[in-house]
This record gives C-alpha cells, structure tokens and sequence, in this order.
C-alpha cells in the first residue's frame, strides 16, 4: 500500500471529514471541493457504492451510465440551461466554439434519451439509475466530502404510467432508503423528512441523519420515526401529519438522501409521452431518488469519529482487520503470515501493517485508519498459541485463539 | 429491460460500432463523441474493466480515483497547461473567475499528489492505476466508443527506484496487456508495437489489434509475435530488432493499448524525489499504461460483427443466454421459466426474451444483441422434453435436454 498516515491535513482544510480522511491517507484534495481516493478510499466509497446497488436492483432499478458532457439543446426545452435558473453550471466550449455543459444532473438528457424506447404503456414503468460523477459550480467548498464541485452520486429516475404508480414505487424506494441507511449503520439516527415538494407534490422527503455537524434544522418525532424540515414546520403540514408540537424535538441534521415528485414537468418540457390502453396520448410520470456516496462517506467519516481518528461501520471499513506484528523474529514473523493467510482464506479482508516500526506507532495508525478490529502477534502471544484482540470501539483487548479470531470477524 | 432494439441509430452517427450499439440499445449518442451506457452496453463495459481490473491487481496495481477537475497549477510545472503544448483540454471557470481543466491524463496531478507518501527507496515502488472518466476536446469525433470527447480509460502509473526497476515492471505490464487481450478474445491478432519512444527510451509500444477496420499501419511479424509501427520502420529499427523486411507484413490495426517510459520528466517537473540507501536524494522513475475500455469495446463491436449485427465473446457479453418462448402457453411458460431459474441458479446471466412477439423477431433481435447462446422453448419442443440451441457463431440448431444445455454453457 503506497499511502501512510499522514501528521497534518493540507493547512487549507477545514472540514473534520476532510481532515481525517486525508491524515488516514483515505483521499488526497485536488482543490476545494474536489478530492481524488487512494486505495483505502476508493474501497470504502466502493463498498457504500455496493450497497446502493444491491438495494437499487432489488427494487427493478436499472444501472446505466449517463454523460458528462451535456448537449445545451435538452436543457433549453426545459429552461434549465439558462444560469439565472440553474446557477451551479460548469460550461466549456467544444473547437468550433459551440458551448457544452458538465452534468449537475440527469433530468433532462435522461428523458431525451429513453423517447426510441417508450411509446405504449407496455413499455412502462422504468427506473434506470447510475453512479456518476457530478458537477456542480458551488461558490464555497468547504465541507470536505460533504459538499463537493465533484462528487459521486447516485441517482435513479422513475418513469411510471400515472400519479397512482409513481406513488407505489416512490414508497418502495423510500423504503429502500431506510434499508440503505440501515445497512450503513445510520439507520437508527435517520429519519424520513418531509420537505417541500413542488407542483406535483405537496413534499418530497428527505432523508436527515441526526448529528452535532449536521447544517440543516429538522423536527423530529421518535415515536413515529418520521420528522420535519424547518422550512414547512408549520400548523398546517404539523395537522396534516397528525403530530403535535410537544412530541416533537429540534434537531441538527445532515441530509443524506432524497427523493422528488416530478410529474409531468420534464416529460412535458422533452416530449416523452406514451399511448394509453385507450389509445389516447399521456405525458409519462416521474421521479428522482439521490444518494451521494462520496457525500455519505464524507459524513459517515465525520459522524463516527473519536478523538483517535475514523471509526468506519463494518459493512463499509476498506478491512476487517488491521493485523500488526510486534518485532521481526521469525517465529512472530511466520504466525502473522499464518494468521493473514487464514484470514484471506475465510473472506475476510485483512491489512497487515507489517512495517518495522513501534507497536503504538502502529496501534496510532490502525485507530486513526478505523479498521474495525486489531489483532496483534508478539513473541509472548506466540509462546501462549493466542492472539490479541481490540475492537475499534472499545478500550478492551482479550486473548483469543486463531480459531476465535475467525468466528468473530 | 427498458431498452429495445430500434430500426435505426442517428443520422448523423457514421460509425459502424456505434450505429450496431445504439441499434441495439447498448448506448445513446448524446453528442458527437460522448455516449451514454444503457444497460446492456453498462455490462459490457463493466465486464471489460473487471478483467481489466483483476489483471491490474495482479501485477500489484492498487486501484484509486483521481478527479476529473484540474487545478492548473500542477500542470503549469510540466508546461501541459499551455493548449499549444496540449491542443485537446477543455477548460471551465470556477464562480470566483479562475480556470480550471478536465483531466485528458493524470501524470502531473498524480506526481504531485505522491509528494507525502514517497520519501525513501523504501516507499518504492507503486503502481495506482484508476478507470477513470477522461476528456479530449477533440476537433472531430465521428469513430462511435474508438474516439471519445468523453471516454473510459485504465490508466495505470508506474513509480520506481530507477531504470533497472522500471524496465523490469514494464516487461511485466506488457505480458499482463496480452493476458488482458486474451481473455478479450482478441489475443491472437494482437501485436505488442514498437513505436517512438521519448527522451528516456528509444522506444514506447502499442497494442495493435489487426483489423480491416484499424486507422493504423503496423508490420507484422507473426513469428516473433511482435510489429512494428509505421513511423518507426526503418532500416535502423529493423536491424536493432534482428528481423528483415521480408519477414514483415504490412496490415491495418487498432490501437487497443500503450505503454510509455516517461523516465524522469514528470517526477522532475514537479520534485517527486526519494532519498536512496546512500543518503542521496534522486528523481522517481516512472511509466505509464493506458487501456481505453470504451474504445476496447467499440473494437470489439465492431471487429466482431456479421451482417446480422453485434458478436460478443463469450468473456464479455451483457448475458451468456438469450431465452426464448414461442407463445405464451401456459406449458410453455412454465418450462421457460424452469429454464431461466436453472440458469440463474448456475451463475449463467440469461436474458429472457418474453415478449408476444413473433419469433423471427425475437431470433433476429437475438442476432443484433450478439448474446453469444439463444436457447428456444416451444410447444414440440416441450412435448420433446427438450431445448433449441444455437451459438451465435453458427448457423446449426441442436436440441439438447436441459442437463446438456447447462454443461455447454
């Protein structure tokens, strides 16, 4: 592994996901808001990656890939293009002169491109959905991961035949979030937002995790684990949902995800329409579903840090295991590549920090990285046919035989 | 499946890998040179950079993600900055008024993003290669996936103590590129290329797959499995690699990959130095290697294809089998649906054609798709107990009981 850990962030650095991430050797900032992954990132961020997947097909999403590259004619149809409307743009032109922009979105060029594809209501519904890096103009970066001029985002666009389908799908992948979160290990802390919606909607949702760094204010009701975006915490939408104000608390949050109502609005804007079992002519209805990888990460690394540095759940930690060798004798030597191998040999992804350096250089090191379990080999724990175990999350080692490591990691 | 296969690709697509891909709804031209991957065309793509990937990490890559976003500084230390010097960058303002590029290549931002990691010879070497998003502002874009404004590459970045070192690693890239070929299917018309090198080595090499359809001029020799590029054949270069003119043959050919030795031109550019057992501080040694997957499979469509449209290998096809029912009774179903299950339940991806459409239809769209098997349930063959197979490679037909069908694909 070509990465160390490093003793300081760049000195322009000021968001804590940034700064950990980058002292762990995670990410490497390229400028303000824009942040290449060496190995140890790149797994995380795969890894949460993975998991969106998973739940995505489970619920008929189709992955596909859009471009970069816009073509201005899509979003000229629906308004989109102008900079008044759309103010995060990055635009660039092509040789001959003629203007191009980077995608902060799929929307339109989405809808254009399925019009070969959908003529009949046979032909419906659809839920394509891409990983893909965006761009966005943003004035200020300086949230790290968390707010980016490139990120990764998962977005899943619904094509459903009327209001009544989109309704049942946007429940399902509502649902699907909750799993998400869920399997990231933030399920407990995160609450399924109502926010303000648009012509098609009277909300769209929000996924808000509670936390400390979280710059969004939400109104939370644990007993119904839904809550309440400060900008419609009103009597209003308060009787609307049934709740009152005194089972509801104040919370900072941070959005991790979020899914829309569209409508008709780009479909009418592209033309995408398709004929009914009657024969007659309907706009298709839609929906956007977002989830920024790169931006979870970014929180996921801030939300769960301690004052020894990243402490990652262990769906998504880059290993299991951080296995370290105290000294270099043969014998400690050759239990440790045992060990290893072992490891590999059951699944389970292991980093053998096998430097010849100090034990708490490399205890420092594997905290600071929050590999989910350490396990040391010293000449006494080899004497003794044992192992040394720590959790990330505890101060407590115990002695355990290899065959105790396995069932535990 | 959301897509179909359509009459027709673009008027103004002229490419023969492309027009075959959007006719079979693998890709969608959202401009000259930047197409989108719908599903079909994601699995291929994906399948070819997992090959890719596995051959990568056997040679000790470690992957990472460098950012689309440039910031100029880095590039204006090795004078890339200058379009005079590089003619294809796009380039784009941030809101405060600076420039910043879209990475074509990543030798300068890499190189500097090295700079904590590498201090001794102990930190040496390390090759990260990335797929990653690149972009080319290139004047004309008319080759479909072979010449993209917006395109896959793999590029991997080799760091090493010295010459020695590096030569030894670049010998090694070079057998890990013809694996690579090989498990494309393409191994046997693929020719490592002497072509011109740059200050550090006399020469660099392509990969030149041989092809009627190449823009390239290469000359063979197939009895030392090496060629010669166009601009390097000369007298000179021939003595040097102990072969004769008549031993040559002139072909046509694609380039699918290259290796350069870049020496010390980056690392000295922008100061990636180590210090050596000695105690002296010298330049890193680098290299790189590009394999461009988007336009690996744009070659491969392609390359492969008959008058009944696309021929996929079998590595790296969207579906090993293509099902299909003839009608929809209800025996009928129930046996393709066995078939399917059986199929999924042996790790064999199945697409299954269940359309009501009339079989010529369906074989036909089979054909276009290039999936490599077509298996066919009727009511004879049913009442037979057995399954219609077909390789897309053949013209033959054979029944086969399900048992059999598993064994052959």
């Amino acid at each position: 592994m070509f990465t160390k850990t490093l003793r300081e962030a760049p000195a322009d650095e000021v968001a804590k996901n940034a700064i950990l991430l980058i002292r762990a050797g995670f990410i490497s900032k390229q400028m303000a808001g824009a942040y290449a992954y060496f190995p140890l990132g790149k797994k995380v961020l795969d890894n949460i990656v993975q998991i969106i997947r998973e739940e995505m097909d489970a619920i008929g999403g189709e992955e596909i890939q859009m471009t970069v590259l816009q073509n201005p004619d899509v979003w000229q149809k629906s308004g989109r293009w102008d900079d008044d409307i759309m103010d995060v743009w990055f635009k660039t032109k092509l040789q001959n002169g003629s203007e191009v922009g980077l995608a902060p979105t799929h929307e339109e060029p989405l809808t254009h491109s399925l019009m070969p594809f959908i003529r009949s209501y046979k032909d419906l519904p659809c839920y394509p959905y891409q990983f893909q890096t965006k761009f966005r103009n943003e004035v200020r970066a300086k949230s790290g991961l968390m707010r980016g001029r490139e990120f990764l985002m998962k977005d899943l666009y619904s094509y459903s035949l009327g209001q009544a389908d989109h309704e049942a799908f946007y429940e399902k992948c509502a649902e699907s979030y909750i799993r998400v979160f869920n399997r990231l290990g933030i399920g407990d802390i995160t609450f399924k937002t109502f926010a303000s919606g648009g012509s098609f909607s009277k909300f769209s949702h929000e996924f808000q995790a509670l936390s400390p760094v979280g710059e969004d204010t939400i109104y939370v009701s644990r007993k119904s684990k839904i809550a309440i975006n400060k900008e419609v915490y009103n009597d209003e939408v308060l009787a609307n949902l049934g709740l009152n104000r005194d089972e509801l608390t104040e919370e900072k949050a941070v959005e991790v995800g979020n899914i829309f109502t569209l409508g008709t609005k780009y479909t009418e804007a592209l033309g995408l329409t398709y004929t009914d079992e009657a024969g007659a002519v309907q706009p298709v209805y839609g929906g956007s579903y977002g989830i920024g990888p790169s931006r979870l990460m970014g929180f996921l690394a801030e939300h769960f840090a301690d004052d020894k540095g990243l402490v990652w759940p262990e769906n998504i930690a880059p290993a299991r295991v951080c296995l370290i060798n105290i000294g270099q004798d043969s014998s400690v030597m050759a239990n440790t590549e045992e060990v290893y191998d072992q490891l590999i040999k059951h699944g389970v992804e292991v980093i053998w920090d096998d430097r010849d350096a100090r034990p708490g250089e490399k205890f420092a090191d594997a905290d600071l990285m929050g590999i989910p379990h350490r396990v040391v080999v010293s000449p006494r724990l080899v004497a003794e046919g044992k192992l040394e175990h720590k959790a990330r999350t505890s101060e407590e080692t115990s002695s355990v035989t290899l065959g105790e490591l396995l069932k535990l990691v």
